[in-house]
């Protein structure tokens, strides 16, 4: 039998049979090897996005894996060849798509949210979805692709050039996939993040981070840039707190690159924005040239996805995995394992 | 004797002899013909800026008028030459000078609220500042060279193209100058503004105005860009539920223009910005380039200055002015005559 998640109601997840069906035309039946779990899973873990997401639901859109079956007239794909999912559908007629960004289709079905996700053994997605992963890359590290495609779309959003300064405030999976990217483009980066647990991986990758509970961050980044102001700030932390300090740092004609979901408004410093002529720039998601460059990121090594991945654990113990995470703790990215032991085949 | 009128503390501006001076080297003694009151003015002299503003302080950095003296060194200046000033003085030396952002130069002393300003028969000001007006242009409609600046300068941060929808929320004097300067880019431009008066103004000027009151902007926006929203919006009310409409009118991947001054912050939908990718612009003054981009549009007419002058008082008349002013009415730019009767010369 293949397994599924399904995120049932608020803080409940439950295992059972995974809906399997012959791949139809255009689709790609895959088997899921590791899936990550992200802040949006766990959000709707929270119940939080109730109105949003048809429960029973499978999560899951941080993934790797193997092609099982391939439907009618689809072509260039094989069993056994390893991919990632670009997990976007868009209607392509809406204002957005036609000016060239499906990414943030205004009718966009984001798979693993809006439609089944990854968290299970057999998972059927459109073949237009899959993006290829070299052999060289293991397939957890391959799991952590689909954000660092998040990372090569901001930091592209930010236009960060070499050279550059830059502060990234919220020292999460994608806050720290943001600075390897932008360090990867010769920027100089600082993170700021208040667990010391992360501060301490983001230092292993090389990354300095400060602690804005005990250093004032506006005043270190004015002695680091000899008062200039940050060329660009990322706000990673989905808190008012990290909005401001994203603001305070900035010098003239700074940017900031708001990465992170503030489902209420904020109180923003909207005089510094006159003041210094700062510009906010809205990042989501990512395009197919993210992903493609995401995966040569990390296939290359540039990302060290291996150094991000705190543990990984088996489908049918993913609920504890969301509880971990929703506790808090010594923890950055949990990978969900979702390969068959019982079938070779594919592994 | 020469007057000059000078704010010495909340809500009182108090009429004297001007202090005149042999301009210095590099420096030219002006006869101010007409002086603009601005919003900052306004605020200047409801007392809101003391902590900046050394009283007592002779106002107005909106003004026309001729040279009366040259002083050593000063080439390419004649008396009697028709002139605006740019009122700006940067130390050169700064991160934003040395990064070529002289206008946002971290120590700039905006001529007028930093030091003396024009509302005086004589002033003394660097050469480097003059700007030269055509013969052409009536000094009256030349002392509306400053906000027109501000709106070239807007005009550009936000990039507006030929074609593009534009909305510009606030229509005060600064609102319209931009509303004028996108439309000669090309751009589709509505006004949203909350005073009959300003809207009927607008309207006269070609321009389709909306009452943010009486009407569901968002929605009208929708129905105008057959629901992909605007390219631009311009916020340039300065309130709070200017800043929600400018933001929520924008389509996917929009750009906000921040015009106005907020000097505490404001609450901002950040979710919007993520979801549909929207950039925030803020924007200060102008440069040298938009100040004499403003001389030609208000010299061939495409600004239409004269329409946006209320009224012209004389110097003496200039505290019942900002009276007038600050009790809003059916009001928009108010001139200051400093021309000096009594003396043709200059004329
Ligand atoms: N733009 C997109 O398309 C996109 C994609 C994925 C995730 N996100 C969003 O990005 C954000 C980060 O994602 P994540 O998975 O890394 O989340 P996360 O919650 O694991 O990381 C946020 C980090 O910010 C830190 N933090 C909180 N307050 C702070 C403060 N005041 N200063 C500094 N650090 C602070 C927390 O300690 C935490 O480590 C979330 O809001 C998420 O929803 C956006
Ligand atoms: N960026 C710069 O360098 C620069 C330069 C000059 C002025 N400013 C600022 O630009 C702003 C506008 O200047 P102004 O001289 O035209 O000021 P103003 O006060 O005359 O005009 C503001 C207009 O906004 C309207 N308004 C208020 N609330 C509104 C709402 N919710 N929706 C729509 N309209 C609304 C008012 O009725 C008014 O007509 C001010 O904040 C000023 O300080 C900035
Ligand atoms: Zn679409
Ligand atoms: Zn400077």
């Amino acid at each position: 039998m293949t397994l599924a998640v399904r995120y049932t109601a608020a803080r409940t997840l439950v295992t059972g049979p995974a809906d399997t069906r012959s791949p139809g035309p255009g689709e790609v039946e895959l088997a899921p090897a590791y899936v990550g779990i992200c802040g949006t899973d766990l959000h709707i873990f929270h119940g939080d996005m109730d109105a949003r997401v048809a429960a029973p639901a499978v999560l899951g859109h941080e993934m790797s894996g193997r092609v099982v079956r391939v439907g009618p007239d689809v072509e260039g794909w094989q069993p056994g060849d390893a991919v990632t999912v670009m997990p976007l559908r868009w209607d392509g007629t809406c204002p957005a798509c036609r000016t060239g960004h499906q990414h943030i289709c205004q009718k966009l079905d984001f798979i693993g949210i809006d439609s089944p996700g990854a968290m299970q053994q057999r998972w059927t997605v459109p073949a237009s979805t899959l993006v290829r992963l070299p052999e060289s890359v293991s397939l957890d590290r391959a799991a952590l692709v689909e954000p660092t495609a998040v990372a090569v779309h901001d930091v592209g959003r930010a236009e960060v050039r070499g050279g550059e300064r830059v502060v990234v405030v919220g020292g999460g999976p994608v806050g720290v996939l943001i600075a390897l990217v932008a360090r990867a483009e010769g920027a100089d980066v600082r993170v700021v993040e208040l667990s010391a647990h992360r501060r301490r991986l983001a230092a292993d990758l090389g990354l300095l981070a400060w602690d804005p509970a005990a250093a004032d961050v506006p005043e270190l980044v004015r002695q680091w840039t000899g008062d200039a102001g940050a060329d660009v700030a990322f706000e990673v932390s989905g808190a008012a707190g990290g909005v401001d300090t994203a603001v305070d740092v900035l010098g003239v004609r700074g940017r900031l690159c708001l990465v992170a979901i503030h489902p209420r408004p904020r109180e923003v410093n909207l005089h510094r924005f006159f003041w210094r002529e700062l510009t906010l720039v809205g990042a989501r998601l990512y395009d197919r040239a993210d992903f493609e460059r995401a995966v040569a990121l990390v296939a290359e090594g540039t990302i060290s996805a291996e150094r991000l991945i705190s543990r990984v654990v088996p489908l049918t113990e993913a609920p504890a995995a969301f509880e971990a995470l929703e506790a808090g703790g010594d923890v950055m990215k949990i990978l969900v394992d979702c390969t068959d032991e019982t079938e070779g085949a594919v592994a």
